[in-house]
This record gives structure tokens, sequence and C-alpha cells, in this order.
């Protein structure tokens, strides 16, 4: 027992270890890295990923586990829990054949070409055949982990454990058809019809001014993080106390390199706060799901920093940054032109309250495809009719439609979900702070986050993997995912800016 | 046979491969790491050692180097380079035994921490037992490599292959003595008792932009190079195609990021142009000393960047950055200024003549504490003398004196002569260079560089470890190590400067 204790641990540490050299040699490659330096950095990425999933499926490390899990009761709390949810993770990896893990990982890179190349042609059929050998891996990975109910909940699982088709497709189809029914009022509201088109220019140091500024009042520690550019902003960890968050000053709006900024922090400060201590260098810190993650930055991003309170601190601080471009314009107006609702075509430019639709119609299409409902030809065409349906809103060719998003490319089908669901959590979460915390509107004015990030911390980021997201969440705030919350929050807010 | 030929190289690429991880681990942590990722930054580094050295040591990977080794007759010529190139390496390590090597690292963490705070009391006691450990470490190490000679040839070896204390001594000696004699000459000049007191101020940004200039007129092409911040200038490769230098602009003078960027470009160009093709990712593709690799980035900043038909080209760079600052100047005056004689107390800040004896005076002392004539608590006072009696300046304190250097904190006893046969080689390479090409003042007049760089890539770098440092130095300068050549180049140009 005692040797397999610490073979799990040792074991466990290493992998955190190759997890953190791991994300440095992405996030380098995404920011610093000379273009040619492509081909060693992804000999030296694929070496790390190969150590460290030899390490998983190692039958030594399999046989410690089995040894402490048949002898469970005689563990420590703290032991139990790792060695549950250990257990759990290396079953599943266990239960893919190498050759596999081979076959997807060179089907993806070569689908990634094609998609880049398919964009360039603007013609989806030249990534159709990969992304039907993609659809025919990911189905004979899930006859591999075979969870129960239709093919698509053990791509589920793999993003946002535990969670089923079923209670997504009851929860998005609540959610849709209310979205669709708001859109619909504001979009007849005369304050939509007359909402003026939005141009601030604002130059690249005073946007890294401001994020510099946002990130201290975000209080996320200097000594623990730091914020670079790349072309798509992210976030990743090389350790418990290294967390690096990444925007982009370039983009056409300065509310772009903004609103990243905040998301990213989001997600930063859920890493820089996961179980340390007795957890620390275990499988249990970590996020036990993308959905959860996803709800902490859009909780700063969308709950936070679109909040009419956050703009009363921060739009003097734009003010003061670039007096000739935000003294006209005036904190009501600035208000109403960073929560502007417009029904887009591209799911990372689309506001708040339409944002949910693209991913609706992701997972609509992907739930089908999965069960054979759907082929891959027949996505262009379906894709513009939902987004007809939903958005009211049609591509006029593929890079504007299926072709806009990277993400199947890399087999992640099973991923889009995730974005509705942080949106879903992060409702459900601010309605909690703002009902244990009577002062809160009071603080946001004053720039002050301390109270909402201890919160945070105390009810979700230190279960770490715990729980399933689910479970925190209810543990939290009372209840499990529940877009009814989400959708309330919505009417509230978007109906008194539309005056509907 | 065949089976070890491809087993040799495939553990070399992964050697490689992991070597361009562990630079990319040291490159962030001096650049862009938060401070408290320290700790994980160690663990990771560790880690990677440990694979690599696992590697090296391998039994396995012993008994196919010696099984190519006992039918080198039978291989290619390219196999033959490799196997016994391979051999002497992995023999020098498999003699060290795996305890020693954790022991010198434990030691040398704890005395570097001990050096700093040696620093911060002004008190070299509170280093010298440290150093007393490492001592007898090395001498312990020189007893299982155990060269021929004196103990002290056995460390020279690692940082300088085929070096020895005899033929130092000698070179050394005259070195010192012409250097000495140069010295005195000068100062007692009518220039230099009227010299200038250098106070040059450039703000960062215009640093910034002449050291981007300087880059690419060094031809260190944008997609394979970059240049980034760091306390301590240095130059490290990620890949065949990523070599990284960085720089610092917040020094007294700007003079400092100029000729750092120059004298790091110098070691990447080197680094970009070790052999490919069939030697890429083997043992051959490296510095066969690093004695050679400061003679690359000597030869830029001194040879070439401290010409005054150098700053024919670049001076009007300057002046055009800096109109206010460069414009009373003018030419001449600054050609004095950037070759300034000060015999003065820090070797890091010393100028081109004064610089090889500090270099000198540290290979004295090393030299004899390994062969037990000089105890370490003997070094402050010795340290003064020479000082004295070579530069005529005496350290006020152990801080400007003994404890400058973190190099023996770190175990590198044998490292600081490199620094002098560098500048000894670029003379020499120098010399050799204006000898085959009459043009040569000319082209640099024109900061064109090509010439200048394609003779070191035809006749150091594409020689990569194929030959010891000295034999490519002899077959492209038409003999070894000679600081006559040093001697005179320095004379010729520093009594015309202090018209001696």
């Amino acid at each position: 027992m005692k040797e397999s204790i610490e073979f799990i641990y040792k074991e466990q540490k290493e992998l955190s270890t190759l997890g953190g050299i791991a994300a440095l040699l992405g996030w380098d490659q995404m920011t610093y890295m000379p273009m040619m330096g492509a081909a060693a950095r992804s000999e030296q990425s694929a070496f790390i990923s190969r150590i460290a999933h030899e390490k998983i499926v190692n039958d030594g490390f399999w046989n410690h586990i089995q040894n402490l899990s048949k002898n469970i009761e005689a563990l420590s709390i703290k032991d139990r829990a790792v060695v549950k949810r250990l257990e759990k993770d290396v079953e599943k990896s266990r239960k893919i054949p190498s050759d596999f893990v081979e076959r997807i990982s060179k089907t993806t890179t070569i689908a990634y070409q094609a998609w880049e190349k398919a964009r360039g042609n603007n013609n989806f059929k030249v990534f159709a055949p990969h992304l039907e050998k993609i659809v025919e891996l990911e189905k004979e990975y899930c006859g591999y982990i075979n969870l129960p109910g239709p093919r698509y909940n053990t791509l589920l699982d793999d993003y946002e454990e535990g969670m089923t088709v079923d209670v997504l497709r009851k929860e998005f189809s609540f959610l849709k058809t209310s979205l669709v029914e708001i859109i619909e009022k504001i979009k007849n509201s005369e304050t939509f019809k007359n909402q003026e088109k939005i141009n601030i220019k604002l130059d690249q140091d005073k946007q890294k001014k401001i994020s510099q500024i946002l990130f201290e009042k975000m209080l996320l520690p200097k000594e623990k993080a730091r914020i670079d550019v790349s072309t798509h902003p992210f976030t990743t960890s090389m350790g418990d106390d290294d967390v690096r968050i990444t925007t982009n000053y370039g983009r056409d709006s300065p509310l772009f390199s903004f609103f990243s900024t905040v998301h990213e922090a989001g997600h930063a400060l859920y890493e820089l706060n996961m179980p340390k201590d007795e957890y620390k260098d275990t499988v249990i810190s970590d996020s036990p799901s993308l959905g959860l993650h996803e709800s902490q930055s859009r909780f700063w991003e969308n709950m936070i920093a679109r909040r009419k309170s956050f703009w009363e601190h921060f739009y003097p601080i734009f003010q003061n940054t670039s007096p000739e471009t935000f003294n006209d314009i005036g904190l009501e107006r600035w208000y109403k032109i960073v929560n502007q609702v417009k029904p887009s075509l591209i799911r990372v430019e689309a506001d708040e309250l339409t944002y949910c639709l693209h991913v609706i119609l992701r997972f609509e299409l992907e739930a089908d495809m999965m069960d054979d409902k759907v082929q891959v030809s027949d996505l262009p065409n379906l894709w513009n009719e939902k987004m007809n349906e939903m958005l009211g809103v049609v591509p006029q060719n593929d890079v504007e439609g299926v072709l806009q998003d990277m993400h199947w490319s890399g087999g992640s089908i099973g991923y889009f979900p995730t974005y509705a669901i942080g949106s879903i959590y992060s409702s459900q979460i601010f309605k909690k702070i703002s009902d244990v915390n009577q002062n809160l509107e009071n603080e946001i004015e004053q720039g002050n986050f301390a109270n909402i990030l201890n919160w945070l911390k105390e009810n979700i980021h230190k279960h770490g993997r715990l729980m399933t997201a689910n479970e925190i969440i209810k543990n939290a705030c009372g209840e499990g995912l529940n877009s009814k919350v989400f959708v309330d929050y919505l009417k509230d807010k978007y109906y008194c800016i539309y005056e509907v």
C-alpha cells in the first residue's frame, strides 16, 4: 500500500511537470517563437506528449492504482479522492489503443491544413473528406469508451464530465426558444432600429495600458501571472504559480483586447486558485470541466465587465487614457455600445445575447452527425438554414459559415456546448453572489473585486476536481445547470437596454 | 550494425529534442517567467536534465556505440565521425557516478545562494566554505576523468577540448606581459591623461530601434531568430532554426545594449550555421569549444563593431535615431569613445584591451587552486594583489573583487580562460579575413557583412565538432592559438588611438 501510494503521487507529480513543460512549448509557439522554429517545436511537443501518454497507460501505474482501489476503505479521505479520480482517468486512457492515438493525431494534422486551405479557397468540399474521416474516428473512439446512451454522450463527457445529450437538448431547447423570442422583441424595438454603428479606434499602446490596469484591478498577481500577445487570445499554466494570458491589440475594435483580457483573466484566476497544499500536483488540482472553466471567464467578461456598475469605475479610466476618444461619448452611451445586440455570422464576434445560438447550432449538428442523422456533406446547407432560423442572417459563403471554426479540424467534437454551459453557469453564479452580497454593485463601482474573487475561490475554485462541474454549481448555487436563470438575466438586462 | 546505427541516431535526435526543450525552459526563466514560476521551473528543468542524462549513460546506448566503434572501418565517413565523437562524450559521462552528479548539483544550488548572500553582505567569508566544497568536488571530478598532467587540464578540457595548462601558461604569460606593457605606455600618453569622461544617455526605445537595425544588418533572419530582454545578455538555441538572443536596455550606457547585441548576434550566427543535412541532430552539429564560440561573438563585437570603418556606416544610424545626442560628437570622437581604455575592477565592464588581464588573473588563481598551491581563504588577498600588479587598481571590497563573478558558485572552474581564448582566436580570424579580402574595409563601411559571414560559415561554422577548436583555427588561419597575433592587433589599434 505504502509503495503504491508513493508511486501514484510521484507519477502525478511528474505528469504535472510534463504538463507545465507542454504548456510552455505551446505558449512560446503562439507568442514569441520565430516562424521557422515550428519544425523543432512540433518534435518537442510530440516528445513530451509521448512520455506523458506512456506514463498514463503504463501497466505498473495501473496496477498500483488497482491495488489502492481494492483497498479504498483503508485510505485517508484525501487518498480516496485521488485514487478514485485517477482510476477513472487512467481507465479511460487505457481503453484507447495507441495506434488509434497515432491515427487521430495524423488525421487531424492533415485535416487542419485542409481546413486552412478550404478557407483560402472558400470551399467546404476541400475540407469535407477530412472531416468525414474525423467523424469516423470519433465514432470509433465512442466505441472504445462506450458510455450509455447516444454516441455523443461519450464525446460530451470528455469536455464536460457527466453531461448528456438528454440534459443539453432540454436546456438548449428552452434557451433557443427564449433567445429567439428575446432577439425578436429587441429587433422590433425603436432603440435597435436606431442604434449607432460603432467605430472606435484606440492606439495599441493605450489598449495595452488599459489591459495592464485591468490585470491589476482583477487581482492577478504580477509575480504569478503575465499578459502577452498572440493571434488568438488564450490562457495557459506552466505551474501552480505561473499562469500566462494573451490578448491581441491589433483587431478592429479596442473592445476586443479589453474583453478578451477580462475573459482570459477569469480563466487565469481559476487556474491560480486550484487546490494546493494536500492536492498539489495531483489529478484533483484541475478543473472538472471546460464548461466550469468557461463559466469563470464569462462571469468576469459578461456578468461583471458588461455591467453598468463596472463602467462607473472603468469608464473614467478609459477617459483618462484617451480623453480625445472618450470625453464625447459619455457613460450611458458607452454602456449601450458595449452591450450592443447585433445578430451576426461569426461566433467569436457575437454579442452576449446572440452568442449561445451559435453554440446551439453547432450542438444540434454535432449530435445529429454522431447519430448518423446528418452527413458531413449536408453541413453547409443545414448550417445556413439554422442560421436563418435562429439569427435571421445567412452566410454568403462557407468561410462565413461552416468553415469558421477550427475545432472540428482538430477532432474536437463535443467541445462547443461547453461555451454555452459556461454562460449559463456564470449567470447562476452571479445570481448567487448578488443574493449573498448586498453591497455588490457598490463594490463593483469602486473597482473592488476582492469579495467576488473570494466567493469564487471558496465556492468554485478550491474544489478542483473533487466533484463534477454540475455538483460544484449545485453546492454553490443551490441547483445544477439551469438555463432559466440565464434567460431571466438576459431579459432583465436587454429589455431594459432596448426599452422593450 | 544497422540496428546500432539506427539506435544511435534516434537517441541523438531525442537528445537534441531534449536540448531544445531545456533551452526554452532556461530562456523563458531569464526573460518572461513570472517570479514565482521559479519553483515549478526548477522541477521542469531538473526533469529534462534527468531524462537526458539517463539516455546518455544508458548501457544499451553504450553497447551500440561500442559495437559500432569495434567495426569502425566498415562505416561511412559520416558515421565514423559521429561514432568517434559520441564515444568520447558518452565515455566521459559514464565515468561520473550519478551520486556525484546529484551532490554537485545540490552543492552548487546552495553555493549560488551563499554567493548572493555574500555579495549582499560584502563578505567573502559567507561564500568561502561553499567554494571550498566546490573545489573539493571538482578535484573529485578530476579523479574520475583523470586526464594526463595537472588536474586543471581535466577541467579545461570540458570547456575547451584538448587545451592544457601548459599551452595556456605559455600563451597567457606572453599576453600578460604584453598587455601590461601596452597599458603602461597608454597610461603615460597625453591622450589618456586628457581623455573625456563618457556620459551618453539614450532612451530605451531608441536603443531598441538601433538593436533591431543591427540585428538585420548582421544578417540574422527574423524567421529564425529574435531578440528579447534579460538581466544578463545571452544566446540560446531551441532548434536548428530557432535562436534567441537577449540584451538589456536599462544599463547606464547605451553602448551596453549595442555591443551586447553585436556580441550575442555573433553567437547566434554561429548557432544558426552549425552543420545541418547529414549532421543534423547529431553530436557533430555543435560547437567544439566555448573558446571558439566566444571567438565568434568577440569577432563581431571587437574586430568588426569597434572598428573605424564599421562606424562609418553605423554612426549615421545613431545620428539619425537621436540627432540631439550624436550630432555634436562626430565620428572621430565617437570612435575614441567606443575604444576608450580604462583599467577598472569589474571584468564584464572592461574594455577590449584590459579584458584579458581579468581572465588571466582568474586562470592563475584557478590553476593554483587545483594544484593545491592556493587555498580558498587566500583568494581575496591574492585577487587584490594581482589586480594591482596587472591593472594598477585595487578593489575596495569583495564585491568589487573576488565576489564579482557567479561562475565559481555554479561549479564552473576552467571556464574563464575560454573568454581570452575567444579573443585571441577572433584576432587570428580577422587577420586571415583581411588577408583574403582586399575589399574588406570597404564592405564594412557599407554595412555589408555578407562576405565576412560567408567566410565564417565556410571556415568555422560548417565544421561543427568534426575537429577541435584549435584544429579548426589552424585549418582556417594557418596556425593554432597564437596570442602574438592578438597582441600585434592591439598594439596597432591602441597605439594609434592613443598616439603612442
